[in-house]
């Protein structure tokens, strides 16, 4: 079997970790930026669970998708970038010049919808999602793993493909993954409800945390808990309710807790202030999308992506993704928008 | 007639310009940290109405309110320093050393309810109201004033005072303050009116520009001026409506057009990028305090403060102004605000 691993932080450098220590399978990870030094010197893992462990590196290490697939065809293709599909590389296209006929594509990242380009992309393949709660980073490949790696698999429901084969590649996925006692892989029954939990904290506390530029201990002080976190969430759960997800208010507790006494940075908050792009999208904008199909009433959330669409647009301008020249934006502020986008193409 | 004036940004120096001009008073302007250049070199004024001029210098400048006093009694003290009653130093703290029974008190700053801590803390003086339309900077004593000077002054209703002798006051200040063909002072007639429609763009423009960190046009460009800026603008209409103040929505319309192609950064939003507190409880706190007591929904203008009430706290601590040691906050984050409160004691 064969495992291709896009994208190295965190969570992808400690699945090349698994997947290597449980041997089954030959793993190719894509390092693009400390590629040199991957080669050179692997990584340095220090983890709760797989132990301190120095010069990590998986079978294969490749600078990008394409290289890699010079080491395929792969069984399985596990995405663990983040997904940006407002960025100049959707998911789909990166991972694209690995695609075969025969690859299960695993996506492990938050968001959901998630899986509608892929499948749009690639509609024949089988699609699985991977819910991951592990608490890891990657700083200059020094990998720091506090929490137990514990990954949530199931099936992306798609009727282009044979359910029981997908049920069979999550089986295998799984026997490729685990490492007894070490992390802990399980089949996820209902992908939709643990997705819509996750993003039960995801949309609400990166969302303001990253909008402010404080942890989320600090925006508890100010009183974050009832006044916004609260609300925040029951407008998110109602919109999984309009899914048919239902999700108890015990979890808006057990998240607004979850961190007490961890002055915890968030991922949004952090690549906000590493002045990177946004999963803003698959966060906030895909839940609301669906809000707005179903009728339901979000005014604290979509005044929160509101504010993070114009975050976006500032860090992407801060990274010379957009330009802007006020010449182009003389008249009309309504036409605005229409001007940019004629402008961006 | 004496005139202090406090605080020298923008409106200020113009204001003691625009007294000295017409030479019926003898003023004293506060200046604090450029007290010794404005004593050797006086400000630089640059004014499409008032002029270009070098050295300006009213008859007294002061270091301090304290030592301001010594010029007095003042018949009106102005004060055209920001509004932040959250911050270490309220308004009414500030002028207290120069205050005594016959000085008329002239607020000329944006937002609503600031009379409230004014005149609970002098219950018998006249305060009025002036709302500064003029567009002016003051950077290192160079003042830049671009738009011409129009004040609108009237009267803050007090049943303490005698009605028709704060109309007399108004008059009076007129007098002192006018310039013929340079600026234009008017008697407000309705005081209330003026700094709701006023408030319509601060409330919006302000906050939203503040919270994203960036310019009108910019937020515009992300599509604000439908999507949130006009939302936003009818929550605060509706709450001026509540206290039977009528704001057409052409108003709506000419505030969101008012700088199209300027690329304008309002002044909270200047605060913000120099680290400065925010005028945040007059301009949005206040009116959402009475959007509460007449039962007006505002979701988007409630979120919106409650994000600057974040910002505000980051910048505090960024200040030094408040300490947060996390061995404080360790247990249910429900209880982090009464903690914070306790420790700031």
């Amino acid at each position: 079997m064969k495992v291709l691993i896009v994208g190295s932080g965190g969570v992808g450098t400690i699945a090349a970790l698994a997947l290597s220590t449980n041997g089954g399978a030959e793993v190719t990870l894509v390092v693009r930026s400390d590629y040199d030094h991957v080669v050179k010197h692997g990584y340095r893992i220090s983890s709760t669970k797989y132990g301190e462990i120095s010069g990590f590196r998986p079978a294969h290490v490749a600078p990008s998708v394409q290289q890699a697939a010079e080491n395929g065809p792969f069984d399985y293709i596990v995405v663990t970038t983040k997904n940006i599909p407002d960025g100049p590389s959707p998911c789909e296209e990166i991972i694209r010049p690995a695609v075969t006929k025969e690859s299960t594509i695993v996506l492990i990242q938050n968001g959901v919808g998630i899986e509608g380009p892929m499948i749009t992309e690639f509609p024949n393949n089988i699609v699985l999602s991977g819910v991951s709660h592990i608490g890891s980073t990657n700083i200059d490949c020094h990998v720091v793993n506090k929490g137990q790696d514990r990954l949530f698999l199931g099936v992306f429901p798609n009727p282009n493909v044979d359910a029981a084969l997908a049920e069979q590649k999550v089986e295998t996925f799984i026997l490729l993954y685990q490492v007894p006692g070490v992390n802990l892989i399980t089949r996820d029954p209902d992908v939709r409800q643990t997705r819509w939990e996750k993003l039960v904290y995801n949309a609400v506390m990166n969302t303001t945390t990253t909008i402010v530029d404080l942890d989320v201990n600090r925006c508890q002080i100010t009183g974050a808990n009832e006044a916004l976190f609260e609300p925040a969430m029951h407008e998110l759960t109602a919109i999984a309710a309009s899914e048919g997800v239902t999700i108890g208010t015990d979890l808006h507790h057990k998240f607004k807790h979850i961190g007490d006494g961890l002055f915890y940075t968030p991922s949004m908050l952090v690549d906000s202030r590493k002045k990177q792009l946004l999963e803003l999208e698959v966060i906030l904008g895909n839940p609301l999308r669906i809000a707005k199909k179903n009728g339901i009433h979000t005014p604290v959330l979509s005044t929160l992506y509101l504010l993070l669409v114009m975050v976006q647009f500032r860090i992407k301008e801060q990274k010379g993704m957009v330009q802007i020249d006020p010449k182009d934006y003389q008249g009309d502020s309504d036409k605005y928008p229409e001007i940019f986008k004629a402008k961006q193409k």
